[in-house]
């Protein structure tokens, strides 16, 4: 497989091996408390009799498909639950491409889906990698310059050809939170693109519960049987170790997610999945509240220091990122390492999300000394880019 | 997908809806208690602070990848922690087939692996589900009548298109442990085969614990760069749902195995992988002993019952099951039903396990009520099979 080493375990190497100090705003775990239920939940778990340790049902345990049921307001019998966000985005890349390959018999090439994923420039770099495993193509297609769908640019780039089109909302790296109407419009280029079987949606929206507008809708709104709706409790839980994620299949590929699901993993880890079902009927909505808060103070602290360091930026809508261009520094691997080297801030690449964003730095927000690494910033770049002064 | 929802399901579902008691030999969910340090683990886990709730490596926490490859005399580079050994079987059957596909831009069609994947009959019925997801063939070699490989007839199976052999290993289902030497001859038949890329081994190792024999040997110890083994603690620890299992790769295969890994469910859960290396490293020899001891008297006392009973079986040198074949009654799916309403015994049937064993009944003996099963069925057959009577 083409796929290599992602940039961001190099980038952690090298800031670990680093000479001084260097805060980490590469990754994207939460530095905040899982939820309290969640914690208790795990010790109930491990008291229970050994049935309790045994599979459980290959598509999750039927009170957290439920419950999550009851919260995205559809039918249980929908939502595959799976190891992680990651696992679901792979099923439902899969059903997007294999469509046909189980009609092949009585269909012939003609019905078969096409081979090309189109993938928002700057793009999570999972989505190629998983289209280049899968034998497909990705073509990427570039975003407006705040990180919103440029709807033009996805109806151009669409052809016979096109099995899918993912988007993932709130954005990484983007920050940017899509419209539905925008997003009901690359609904309508799937369905009218395809000569034999239209594209799939694959909406992503592990981030829902970090949308800092207050307009996010998710796109199950749209009830449309074009839409996969993708999502997991790695980054509302602070929980990224405990690969629970699920999809949320149209009936008609349901079947084939749950085959899969059970030929590759059988089925998901039955203590995790304990615990969220638990932690998301104990919750508190104050919970959720409380870490997008505080995601809210340090995208302030962190764009007051950018704009007194002079950099570029969005101000994010969601997500736990921000990007930023500094005049005369691009973002390159190179310019990455010398911030860790002598700014003592570790950021990703931009490069590392496609083409569009090539000049840039990602930085997540996800440590409680972002406001000390944006006053570092502000201070490297006090005097311009380091090669201009 | 051609897969259809196992028979699995389908009997446990009918045992479920059946109007009597009905003991479940269907299942291999162990019934015995889980290593005491597991449980504790788990505890401590709970309350560790949120930076451990986080991603763990893709490949697996490092001190458990350790303890594996100390135990299996390997160097730690050469295992991946999977989400259960069933991902670990489908990464090895991805290596195999897909081995020249990163390289198919230097090296063209034909040093392309086969599609073809030698299956030993009976067959565990997820091996050829995995092949047909992955693109490729399963031809299905009989065993030995007692379930030992039969080298000959793989020989003689292998072409030129064959991509890998899978073995299991003690056999589910038939109980069968392996000769290392056989399994040494089925290498040779692997590199001997092929045209351009030679042919892989896959040995499926997930019931080691359970060798009645003390004869078994891993096929590790063959030290050929030509085997993938895989295994798992779902079976060793009676914890089928914590999902922790685990390639060992050659080093050729190392980087595939990884990223396909990473692509499909980025890392394993955290708390299970926690949990079982704690469970590895402080449970004393005494809890697998106890475990195979009260199998070993299980066997005993279902097959006394089978020879009450008339039926024909081979003593399972390991593994968890006994095949069974009652005169006149073969092992189809109508009449495992009527076991089920009639005798009050669920099994699996043959059929569910390729063609070589279609007259026979499969029970699995990981519940405390083998032994009165065993005397249900030798009361139903006792005049001999209903239809005869």
């Amino acid at each position: 497989m083409e796929y290599e080493e992602p940039k961001f375990f190099h980038v952690m190497q090298y800031a670990a091996g680093a000479d001084g100090d260097v805060i980490d705003m590469v990754s994207g775990n939460p530095d905040w408390e899982p939820p309290a239920a969640l914690r208790e939940a795990l010790r109930e778990y491990a008291d229970l009799p050994p049935g309790a340790f045994q599979y459980p049902p290959s598509e999750g345990l039927l009170e957290l498909r439920e419950a999550i049921a009851e919260r995205r307001n559809v039918d249980p019998d929908r939502v595959v639950v799976t190891n992680g966000t990651g696992e679901a985005n792979y099923l439902a890349l899969a059903c997007a491409f294999e469509r046909a390959a189980g009609d092949a018999d009585d269909a012939g090439d003609a019905d078969d889906a096409g081979d090309e994923a189109l993938l928002m420039d700057p793009v999570y770099p999972y989505y190629p990698g998983k289209v280049d495993m899968l034998g497909g193509e990705s073509t990427l297609v570039p975003t407006e310059r705040d990180g919103g769908l440029d709807t033009d640019a996805i109806r151009e780039a669409a052809s016979g050809d096109t099995a899918l089109i993912v988007l993932n909302t709130p954005n990484n790296p983007t920050g940017a939170v899509y419209d539905l109407d925008a997003i009901r419009e690359v609904v309508a280029v799937a369905d009218a693109v395809a000569d034999a079987v239209d594209a799939l949606v694959v909406v992503d929206e592990v981030y829902d519960h970090f949308d800092l507008t207050g307009d996010f809708e998710s796109a199950l709104a749209l009830s449309s049987d074009r839409v996969i709706v993708t999502g997991g409790f790695s980054k509302s839980m602070a929980i990224t170790g405990f690969r629970v994620g699920y999809g949320i299949f149209p009936e008609a590929y349901v079947d084939d997610a749950k085959t899969r699901h059970m030929l590759v993993n059988v089925a998901g880890a039955r203590p995790s999945q304990y615990a969220v079902h638990h932690a998301l009927a104990e919750t508190p909505p104050d919970y959720y509240a409380e870490a997008r808060d505080l995601l809210a103070d340090r995208v302030d602290a962190f764009t007051d220091a950018l704009d007194a360091a002079g950099a570029e930026y969005t101000r994010p809508e969601g997500a736990f990122y921000v990007l930023a261009r500094f005049d005369g520094f691009p973002g390159t691997m190179a310019n990455v390492k010398r911030l860790i080297d002598e700014a003592g801030v570790a950021g990703m690449p931009g490069e590392a999300f496609g083409t569009a964003r090539d000049e840039w730095v990602r930085f997540a927000l996800v440590t409680p000394r972002a406001e000390e690494a944006a006053e570092r910033l502000a201070d490297y770049f006090a005097d311009g880019a380091p090669d201009s002064r």
